[in-house]
């Protein structure tokens, strides 16, 4: 969508995107909420996650889902259902699920549990085989510091059992994981981790303003940003195409503009 | 709604519901929005608060009040509204309200008005013969620190007058009454509260996820709880049941499952 | 809209309104979404601002705007969307989009670029010979503060170059211009503002609840205020009538009422 002509703007990937992904949080629209969803941003969003376990909770699941695959949106369960699951010892339930709801992505996250990684990497590979695995690092508890190398580590073993992306945590309120319990970016651990792991890779999860405004004036209008809430998907559309305040004059050149 | 079986979940109260209990608050919604409220969340909500005196401002209220009712769900005014037509001395007007609207229940409160406690619990006691009534008790003033022994005598002589539930202060930010204004529970007064009160027996604002996760914690699955916005109700739920991040292992007995 | 009869509320104007304006801020809300606000709140706004450059990113634009002006709601796009062309050196194809979608509103800001103040209040010149314009004063730059006779000054040549009202700036969040990055209201500089220009000419931004009460009780119900979240509408206009806790007490003459 681009209403009018507008010159100098960054150039943005195209669907269906390899990077420059925007994964939305749906955490339980009506049908017709998530119709008016798709209407405004149908275009700008790659994937849906349905977060953590809402959707063992939410009415008309199936026809959700519908709804979403209909506008080729690809739909995957947050990965504390799967968590869920696992600590149950469920596991071959969850695949039945995966089945019953014909979903062809999903997460794989050890946040609010303990696992093995050698374990959590098994599972990876299981569901590689018949999904989109998306993989996520990091734990819930903002008490559990994990070191830059260790999540280097974590996420090139996940990576080379099949996880299609790493995501790095954040919850859906952005403050543990990849953040600090104010909000703020642990700066030096983003930086580490793009040492060693492609940026293209990785989908940060970044649900406030101000850490989307950090990932794209760090890595760009085409960043893999997560967890945004569907009313923010075309605010971020705009801020990645520096059309808010915040990265007005970031992908201007002015000489070449000849101001 | 269970889409999928999971098991070791803890027992949840179903509707009817005497605790338990999740109490909205809709402070504006259009008669589409109050329809894709109750497709989604009208299994998990037990009663309906217009907010403050937002009914007064309210376009087609009479046929919102009659979609919730539809879906046997009991809306009532809130408890400054009451208040609006004490200080005015038209309580014999705001029964005439309550009639045309045919509400069946109602709220009293003082929280923005000084009255004899007397007093409240009179209108507590007439209210009570045509209505089912909830007494609030704390004040929207942040300057007004009431002590437990006096919250505890409050709410006894407010049920004693005949409210069938009482409800702890937090305004719809969640920074009064039970809070502090940082939004952290006073919990040693909820604990010195509880000492003497049934926990049934009261229905605690908790507008903030953090509130309500510290309530669960303490109170379990089917404490009673308020203030929650209609799309927070979704996520509550798995809050309740231990399907988030933040009550995950709460309700979990690692022997029981064999882990 | 007023449901039942409240004695000894303050005077409110009425549409169409030259003071006591609300300026709603419209961020990409869908086609079902812009009717429902309508249906609640239509009768409460007296203009639509598309927030920033998100038009430029909005499906269905042109059927967007159409609702507004069905239902008598003028709409503008937001100031940055101006110097978005303006930077680029395309003032005329931003009156190109002007024309193409019909707009008779436009807003005049330099908050993300620098412009020297003369070549601003031609821009405003320009404009107002073709619409009713609002020119915004105040830097979205946190670091960028403005002491308040040159606001004064600024305020007061946009004035005499033909702005309708001059608006004074917060963003979405509230945390710039007018306000500390705390959301707190510096104080000092709006009165001095008041001193020189009259409040009926200034629209101030102000998204946060406790800075509309800031407004309403230093300037009264009628006080014009902007960047309002759709669903704030109802919530502010019982700010403004003393129906929420906050006013509650501040338009009530208990002497008059015999308490």
């Amino acid at each position: 969508m681009k209403n009018y002509e507008l010159k100098h703007l960054p150039d943005r990937t195209e669907k269906p995107r390899d990077f420059g992904l925007t994964m939305a949080m749906d955490k339980g629209l009506s049908l017709r909420e998530t119709e008016d969803f798709i209407e405004t941003s149908g275009e700008y969003v790659d994937v849906v996650k349905l977060g953590w376990a809402t959707s063992f909770v939410t009415p008309k699941l199936k026809e959700k889902i519908n709804l979403y695959k209909e506008a080729g949106l690809p739909v995957y369960f947050g990965g504390t259902l799967f968590e869920a699951f696992i600590i149950r010892n469920q596991f071959e339930d969850y695949l039945r699920v995966l089945d019953k709801y014909e979903l062809s992505y999903a997460e794989v996250s050890d946040g609010s549990i303990d696992m093995n990684h050698d374990e959590k990497c098994e599972y990876i590979n299981k569901l590689a085989q018949r999904a989109t695995v998306l993989s996520e690092v990091g734990s819930k508890d903002d008490q559990k510091i994990i070191p830059p190398y260790k999540w280097i580590a974590l996420m090139q073993k996940e990576l080379d059992a099949g996880a299609w992306k790493v995501i790095g945590e954040a919850r859906e309120s952005g403050n543990v994981g990849l953040f600090r319990s104010t909000g703020e970016v642990r700066s030096g651990l983003v930086e580490e981790i793009l040492t060693k792991i492609p940026s293209e890779k990785i989908l940060w999860e970044a649900p406030q303003k101000a850490q989307q405004v950090w990932f794209i004036k760090l890595l760009g209008a085409n960043v893999n940003l997560g967890n945004i809430a569907p009313n923010e998907i075309i605010p971020l559309e705009t801020i990645r195409l520096g059309l808010r305040g915040d990265t007005f004059m970031h992908f201007l050149d002015m000489e070449k503009i000849g101001k």
